[in-house]
């Protein structure tokens, strides 16, 4: 993807100059490693292109990229505590490396740090409405990390709730790093709006692809498996539709399933999916996933920018959607 | 203390209509719980107090007060689940009540809602100044955090290290607290500085006096017991400074004790409080401890204040500093 490729040099660059190891080494070194994991980097890589987008210089506007990536590693940090997740990138999560405490604490300070690279900014005119985009979305990040955790003993999430879940955790973070680029740049309230939107709905279909890929890929993402959503008890949108779906016979299969902590992982994942398949929730899946997207691209369609710039846009939200890992 | 009661309803009230429990209310709830553990909240009183006697209006600063006592709760949080303590002020912690994922994540809001809290003086001219001191503050927080518990896996920690250790993690955020409402206030810089160092060398003298009280206090305070930094391994000033002063046959006896998990926790106390005695360590941590206060009064003598509040100041220092529990 060409505009991914653009800045990731500058931006490691960047990354090299304020990610130092300082002492106490026990609480920086942490932070270089997570960082150090081969991330794609979308969320900063976008920010800085929306920037150049709306008539920014780049390189004003690189504290902030570092602020979302360092507050995105930071959730990373402690999702995995709360998951208990051995794995992250192919590597040993954070609280495996080191210890739980450890993976608290340096978390703490990224959060922070992600706070002290925005104030880097506080120069811009833009700098307060900055902050309150920044705010708000961590919030929100909290709250959709919560949903997702309470969703996991109910059996009972509507697909509202759900979406509501997944635009919280996932999508808000690359639609506000999206809009703290353009508030930056100086563009309109209306053009704020339309990037945010197509952000968060690029965000929504972009998760739900996840969840889809996590139960009918070819192949795994690196530390995952296939079906990892359902040995972890998650109700994706999969697993929503299929109980909607779902005969009475199916409906209580689904959920004992679920529920039923002595089923062996590999007949559980394929037990699941039989049901997924034959209530045929792929299907409503994609469908609501490419809803998603069209609405992103009308939001896009909105926009006061190049004709080049949209169509580049464009080709950002459709690659996204079309991994197939 | 007069002064610390004069804004206590004011604030108590700003809390309750910013401390609302929403949904999810399994992250929201936590919060009302710990901030309503009858804290004294010495450090938004001293921020409204402070910003009154620079010439400030104390309902303008009340998000700052109120940020600094968020922040200190989600510190508190976050150190029980590394302290793996189970009480705080005379109840379960939060990761006893509710579960360790819970006070990692609602930890996490706190730390974001006082970014929230402090944004809301955006208006002020001095915002960013605010915000700077704010940061550094965090940082050294953490930082301060992370020595404590590097220290208690090490026998050679030095006085200086220990003085760094308990300026980050105590000291500076009541330090914070006062140069924040005087730079909200527009106090002069040298008045800053002064304001700020009175609180951090006040602030070093507090946990000193803590640390005295730890061990040789008539009564312990709630929720913990005489002993419990011996108990816990800590490197307090007593430790290092009876290690220096003691001859070949304590200094062996005192780090066997400090690193025997078998020996009986009151006979542990017993001992080593017998090593404290007779290297009469107490009398030099009062006079340090002195030493430290003289110097926070030094600073108070040369800001330019009225001569009644200075008084003031002055008595709310010694207030800390007289404690007995």
């Amino acid at each position: 993807m060409q505009i991914l490729k653009a800045y990731s040099e500058t931006l490691k660059t960047y990354f090299e100059q304020i990610l130092v190891t300082k002492d106490p080494v026990t609480l920086y070194e942490p932070i270089s490693y997570i960082m150090s994991l081969g991330a794609k980097r979308i969320r900063p890589l976008m920010l800085l292109h929306t920037h150049k987008i709306f008539g920014g210089d780049v390189k004003s506007v690189l504290p902030l990229a570092a602020a979302v990536e360092v507050f995105h590693n930071f959730t990373l940090m402690h999702d995995d505590i709360m998951d208990n997740a051995s794995m992250r990138r192919g590597h040993a999560t954070v609280h495996e490396k080191y210890d739980v405490n450890t993976a608290i604490l340096s978390g703490d300070l990224m959060l922070i740090q992600s706070y002290g690279l925005i104030s880097k900014c506080s120069d811009s005119p833009a700098y307060t409405d900055i902050m309150t985009t920044f705010n708000e979305m961590s919030v929100q990040l909290c709250e959709g990390q919560q949903l997702d955790v309470d969703f996991e003993s109910r059996d009972n999430v509507e697909i509202d709730e759900y979406i509501q879940m997944i635009t919280y955790k996932t999508s808000v973070l690359i639609a506000a790093a999206m809009k703290m680029a353009a508030q930056y740049a100086g563009a309109s309230q209306e053009d704020q709006e339309h990037i945010y939107q197509f952000g968060k709905n690029i965000g929504i279909a972009f998760q739900m692809q996840d969840d889809i890929l996590d139960s009918f890929g070819e192949k795994a993402a690196v530390g995952k498996r296939i079906g990892g959503d359902i040995l972890e008890g998650k109700k994706t949108y999969l697993y929503i539709k299929a109980l909607e779906l779902s005969d009475d016979n199916q409906k209580t299969k689904l959920i004992s399933l679920m529920n039923d902590p002595h089923i062996e992982d590999q007949r559980k994942i394929d037990d699941v999916l039989n049901i997924f398949k034959a209530t045929h929730v792929r299907v409503y899946a994609d469908q609501l996933k490419e809803a998603y997207r069209d609405l992103a691209f009308s939001h896009l369609a909105e926009l006061k920018i190049n004709e080049s710039d949209r169509v580049e846009l464009k080709e950002f939200g459709q690659y996204l959607l079309d991994r197939t890992v």
